[in-house]
């Protein structure tokens, strides 16, 4: 068994954008001779997430709507205020919104294949863009 | 270090249905001649979530209330509006509840054991049943 | 490849305390003789949480405001009543929250060091404190 890594970069236009990156994810992959094992998706910033679900924009919409309700962009959030923070991007809710969502994936490598079943795609969240960001794939398998 | 791949099938009664499947990733986990690496565990569906939590009937009872209120059946969905969608189950809240829960689990395996706590199980959640889904559970170890 | 597993435990003085772990973890993990892999960090309770963000103050205030906000102390739970459950810590809150932060990381490890961007911390969440946990890391690599 061995260890492989890869990256790859997104850039985004909008403060909040969802992104299907299950192509990038298949070609990083197919670069390294594994066919059996797992790969681990990762982002190493603290304001996106990275989760599975269907890509349809229509529930793309519902998805955006209900982190919208449940964190909102303005709560009256302390790390967004000057006196208890630094951080002048005013980006709590994107903080919190990644708390909700995750942004780790870890999905089985099966005959060179990702396991993912038919309605599934990798899907980033860009939480505080517009922004260039780092995915990293890593593989172990053999 | 070496690969294995099992998968069973798991049916609901229900719309929304919580299991505890512990015991049937245990049964997976056993076939294998394996005692120290980890366990994988997905599912190749959006709307049914897994995750570690105590699988007591009270607190299932609390998990599929939170959920209602967080995301509720009848919310508006545009995923559930003809005009954007061709999905035809009115399952927007079943994806969105998913995408809070997760559907991704890593366990250790330690000689030989699931390192699962006293009070922890695995819980499948159907979350757009009833229907039949397939689970799978992958092993890297030695 | 190879496995290795390390424990440590972190004690809190309240109810919900956030603490950061990453110095704890990158202790556990410069121990094993591996610079490529991935690393697992879980904990084996069922009423606390583990997850990636930015470990500052004011941030973990809005963390510790939105999960208060999205998931009660008191709210009427059915494991909290004496008539469903025999738990008498009163503590359904903590297990919901829980579930909504998750409990379990992959963080790759590459060149001998945790995949963590700058900003990035390893936060364990307890959230029925005070008390003393048991948290896991294990490593698979070479």
């Amino acid at each position: 068994m061995k260890v492989f890594n890869a990256s790859f970069t997104l850039s985004s236009d909008e403060r909040c954008e969802l992104s299907d990156i299950t192509k990038h994810v298949r070609e990083a992959i197919q670069q390294f001779p594994v066919s059996n094992g797992i790969a681990l998706i990762n982002t190493l910033h603290t304001t996106c997430a990275l989760f599975i679900n269907e890509f349809q924009s229509a529930l793309i919409d519902d998805l955006k709507g209900l982190i919208e309700r449940l964190v909102p962009a303005r709560g009256g959030y302390r790390h967004d205020d000057p006196r208890y923070s630094d951080c002048e991007r005013g980006n709590a809710c994107a903080h919190l919104r990644a708390a909700l969502l995750g942004r780790s994936i870890a999905i089985g490598l099966v005959n060179g294949e990702l396991a993912l079943g038919r309605f599934q795609s990798v899907i980033f969240a860009e939480l505080d863009g517009p922004r260039k960001r780092e995915i990293t794939v890593q593989v172990l398998g053999e």
